[in-house]
C-alpha cells in the first residue's frame, strides 16, 4: 500500500469523543443495569439503523421548542435523502407505523444507542451522543405514565442511584394548557410561547426574572432586553403561585385546583391523580412529585411531562452538586399520527447515559485494576508467558503476556500505565530454580509513594513487593495477592 | 404539531435492518460473550466515534482487493467532508496515530459496533451491520498474531461453539509473495492480481477452474469468458500442489517448503513456526490449522492471515450447512504508516456478529419466553395489576400489566403475542374470594395443538390449565409453574 502524499492528519473529527478503558466501561455497565430493568419490565428490545429516510425521520428534537434543523444528512445513490437519527422517538415511530399490523399492541420496548445532532459543539455539549429508552405504544391510559415514571425511579437505582440522590419531577401539558385558557391566552395567541419560555426559565431565573418575562419584560447582565408577555399583575401573580405549588403528590393536586379551571385543567388534574395512584401502587414515594414548573418540548408532548435529575453529590468543598436532567420523557399521542392520520397514543422515557454516568462518576473515586502481566525476558521463551498467561486465565484472573519488543524496564513502565494489580517474572535464574518471581505492583506503588527519597528503606520493603512461588503455585499465588489489594 | 400534507410513507430505509426481540437478545448476549473473552485476555474497550473526516478514514475495505468507494459521506458544515466508518480498524489507526504518545505500547483494544457500506443491498447482504474487533497495536511478534487465533477460537466457544463447530485457517501473505517471486510474477507484474483472484476462487470453484484462471481462462455458466493469468503447466502445476497442502501445523509447514524458496518465503515460514509454537502454548489444537489458500484484502494485509469458519451444523434434511466466514483478520503493518510515515506493527481480528448469530441461531430450537402478563378486568383496579406486577418482579419474575384498553379476549390474544407463559386473572368474583386466576398459556397451547377439535376433552383439560389461587400466594405459585416448563 502506498502512503498518500501528503500525509492525511491524524484528528478526531470536530465535536465527538474516544472514549475508552475504565470510563467506557462505566457507561456499559450502566446501559446494561437499565437494560436489565426494562426487560422485567416486560419491554423487548429494538434497534433501528442509524439513519432513516430524511421524510420518514421528522425534525420533531423533543428537547426543542421548534422543529430543529440540526441533523446529520446525505444524499443515496438513488438521489432521495437519508439523515442519520437525532433521538431514538422518530424511528420508533416510523418502525410502529411501518409494523403496526404485526405488533403486539401496546407495543413495549427499549432501545439503547448513539444518536447524532449537528450543533454547534460546546464544553460538554457532543454531536454523537448515547440513549436508552423506552416506550409504550398504544396505551391512552396515565397508568402507563406512571409505569414509566416508576421505572425511571427503579433504573436510575440500578445504575447506582440511591434513594434521595434523585428526584423525578411530574406534570402535565394539560395543566399548562388550562392555565393559558384561563388568562385568555388561546392556542393561537402570539403571547403563548412567550408565557412557556418564561416559565421554563424558572430553573434558571429568579422568580423575579421569570416575573418580568410574564409582564413588560427583562433586561439581562449584557444588557440586552426581552420583550415579556405583558400580562396584568393578577395573571402574573396567579402564573406564580400555580408555579409555586409543589410537594406531596396527593396535597399538590389538590392545591393546584385553586389556580386552574375549566375542562382542560380538570382534566389534567384528573389525569395527575390516576398517576398518584398507580405511582403509589407501584411504591414510589416522595422521590416523583408533582412540579407544574415542568414545560419540556412545546410541541411535541401532549400529556404527561417528567423530568429526571440527580442531586445530593458533594463536591470537594462539600457543597451539594446540581448535575441537571439526566432523563426525561412524557405522552406524545401525535408523533405517530404523522405517518397514520389516526392518532396512535404513546408514552415513553429517555436516560442520558453519558451525563448520568459522568454525574454518576463523580461520586466513584476507585479506578478499576488492569490484567495481570506476564513478562517476556526471553523472546525464545514467549510461549511460557503465553501459558501462565492462559493459565492465570483459566483460574480466573484477567491476563495478558507482553507482546511488545521491549527490555524489563519498558515492560514494567507499560505494566504500570495498564494499571496491572501484578507483574509475573521468569528469567533464567528463575527458570533453572523452577520458581516465578510475583512482583506486587500496587504494594509497590503505595511503599514509593510513602518512603520517597529513603533508598534503604525502599530496599528493605522490595522483599514485600517482591517475591519467588514455586512455578507450579503460580495461579494460586496471583489469586492471593489479587485478595489482599 | 401539524401532520405534514402529504403525509410521509413510513418505511425503512433500502439496505437496513430493524432488529427485536428475541433475535436481537440473541445477538447482544453474544457481543457481551465475546467482549468478556477480550477482556479477560487484557484487551481494552474503545469506541471511537460512528464517522470520521473522510481523508482520516481512508478507503481501504480489508476484505476488498481494491480502495473502496462504498462509503456514506456528508459535508460538515465548515466544509470538511465527513464519511460514516466501514469498519472499526480505519479509525482504530486514526486513534492510535492521534493519541500515540499517551498509549501503552503495545495497545490492546477490543469494540464493537456497527458499520456502514454504502453498497447494493441483497438478499442477508445488508448496508449498516455490527462488527466485533480485537486489535494489538505496536507488537511484530507472531506470537501476538497467534493470540488473535488463539482468542477468536476462545470467543467462539464463548458464543456457543463447539470444538468441532469451527475451524481457523491461517495463512501469511509472506507465503504467497514468495510463491509468486518464485513463478517470476513481481510485485509490478500484471498477471499478479489474476493469479491471486484465482487462488481466492478456490472456495467456490472446482480446482479445475482454478487452474483454468492461473492458464488461459474460463469460460463460466453463462458463457461469460474470464481471461486467465497465462502461466505454463509446471507454473500451475506448482501453485496447485501448493494450494493442496494443509492439515496438522507443523506438518504442513514442512511440506510447503517443497513448494516455495527464498527469503521472502522462508521468512513466511518461520513466522508460521513461531506462530504454531505458540498457539501449541495455548493449547490451540488442530481447530487452528495452516491453509495456504486463505487470500485476504491483497493491499491490507502484511503478514499473518486467517480466516474462521462454522462448520459441521445440519439443517433439516440432515445435510451439513456451511456458514462461510464468521471473522478472519491478520497483520496489518502499513495502516497507521498513512498517518505517522514510520511503520507501526498490528495485528487483529474482527467476528461479523450478525452472520455468527445467524449461524448460531439456526442451531437453536426453542425460543425464549416473554413476561407475565397480568390482565386488567377493571379499568378501576389497575393499580391492582400494577401492584401484582411489581410483586412478581420483586420475586425475579419478568412481569407486566396489561396497559391497552382490550377486553379480555383482546388482553390473551395480547399475552400470546408476547410469548407470555402465564396470564394473571382477577375478575370481580375472584375479589371477593381473595383469590386470582393463574393461566399457563404454554400448557394450554400444548394441549390445544393436540386435542385440535375434540371440545370435550378440551373442556376437562381447562382444569389443569386454569387454576385459582390465594392473592397472597401469587408469586410463589408462578414461580412453581415457571419452573415446570
Amino acid at each position: 500500500m502506498n502512503a498518500p502524499d501528503p500525509r492525511p492528519k491524524a484528528r478526531r473529527a470536530r465535536g465527538l469523543q474516544d472514549r475508552r478503558g475504565p470510563g467506557l466501561a462505566v457507561e456499559r455497565g450502566l446501559i446494561e443495569a437499565i437494560a436489565k430493568v426494562y426487560e422485567d419490565w416486560g419491554f423487548e428490545p429494538l434497534e433501528t439503523p442509524a439513519f432513516e429516510y430524511a421524510d420518514a425521520l421528522g425534525k420533531f428534537l423533543p428537547d426543542q421548542d421548534r422543529p430543529n434543523e440540526g441533523v446529520f444528512a446525505f444524499e443515496d445513490d438513488d438521489d432521495q435523502w437519508l439523515a442519520l437519527r437525532y433521538d431514538l422517538t422518530a424511528p420508533l415511530a416510523r418502525f410502529v407505523a411501518e409494523n403496526f399490523d404485526t405488533l403486539p399492541k401496546p407495543y413495549r420496548r427499549w432501545a439503547a444507542g448513539p444518536v447524532w445532532r449537528n450543533e454547534k459543539p460546546g464544553p460538554g455539549r457532543y454531536r454523537e451522543f448515547w440513549q436508552c429508552d423506552a416506550d409504550t405504544v398504544g396505551s391512552a391510559s396515565p397508568a402507563a405514565d406512571a409505569e414509566m415514571i416508576a421505572m425511571a425511579c427503579a433504573a436510575l437505582e440500578a445504575a447506582g442511584a440511591r434513594k434521595g440522590d434523585y428526584t423525578v419531577r411530574i406534570s402535565t401539558r394539560r395543566l399548562l394548557d388550562g392555565l393559558l385558557e384561563n388568562l385568555g391566552v388561546g392556542q393561537a395567541d402570539p403571547r403563548r410561547l412567550t408565557v412557556l419560555r418564561a416559565i421554563d426559565k424558572l430553573d434558571r431565573l429568579s422568580s423575579k426574572g421569570v416575573q418580568a418575562l410574564l409582564g413588560v419584560g427583562r433586561k439581562d447582565e449584557s444588557g440586552d432586553f426581552t420583550q415579556g408577555a405583558g400580562l396584568d399583575d393578577a395573571a402574573i401573580n396567579r402564573v406564580m403561585g400555580f408555579l409555586s405549588t409543589g410537594g406531596d403528590r396527593a396535597g399538590t393536586i389538590q392545591k393546584l385546583g385553586e389556580f386552574v379551571s375549566g375542562p382542560i385543567a380538570e382534566a389534567g388534574l384528573r389525569e395527575l391523580g390516576v398517576i398518584d395512584s398507580a405511582l403509589s401502587a407501584l411504591k414510589v414515594g416522595a422521590e416523583a412529585w408533582v412540579d407544574p414548573a415542568v414545560v419540556r418540548g412545546l410541541e411535541y408532548y401532549t400529556g404527561a411531562v417528567f423530568e429526571a435529575e440527580l442531586i445530593g453529590a458533594l463536591d470537594a468543598e462539600g457543597d451539594s452538586i446540581r448535575f441537571g436532567s439526566v432523563g426525561g420523557g412524557g405522552r406524545y399521542d401525535d408523533l405517530i399520527a404523522r405517518f397514520r392520520g389516526e392518532r396512535i397514543p404513546a408514552t415513553g422515557f429517555s436516560i442520558g447515559v453519558s451525563r448520568l454516568a459522568a454525574a454518576l462518576q463523580a461520586q466513584q473515586a476507585a479506578q478499576a485494576d488492569g490484567p495481570v502481566v506476564v513478562l517476556v525476558m526471553d523472546q525464545a521463551r514467549i510461549g511460557e508467558a503465553l501459558a501462565m498467561a492462559n493459565e492465570l486465565r483459566a483460574g480466573g484472573v484477567r491476563a495478558e503476556a507482553y507482546l511488545g519488543g521491549g527490555a524489563m524496564k519498558a515492560q514494567l513502565k507499560y505494566a504500570d500505565k495498564r494499571a496491572a494489580p501484578v507483574a509475573i517474572i521468569q528469567g533464567g535464574d528463575e527458570l533453572a530454580k523452577g520458581v516465578v518471581t510475583l512482583k506486587d505492583l500496587k504494594l509497590g506503588a503505595r511503599i514509593a509513594q510513602n518512603l520517597g527519597e529513603d533508598r534503604e528503606a525502599y530496599a528493605k520493603s522490595r522483599e514485600q513487593v517482591q517475591r519467588e512461588v514455586p512455578r507450579a503455585g503460580l495461579v494460586a499465588a496471583v489469586r492471593e495477592v489479587l485478595a489482599k489489594t
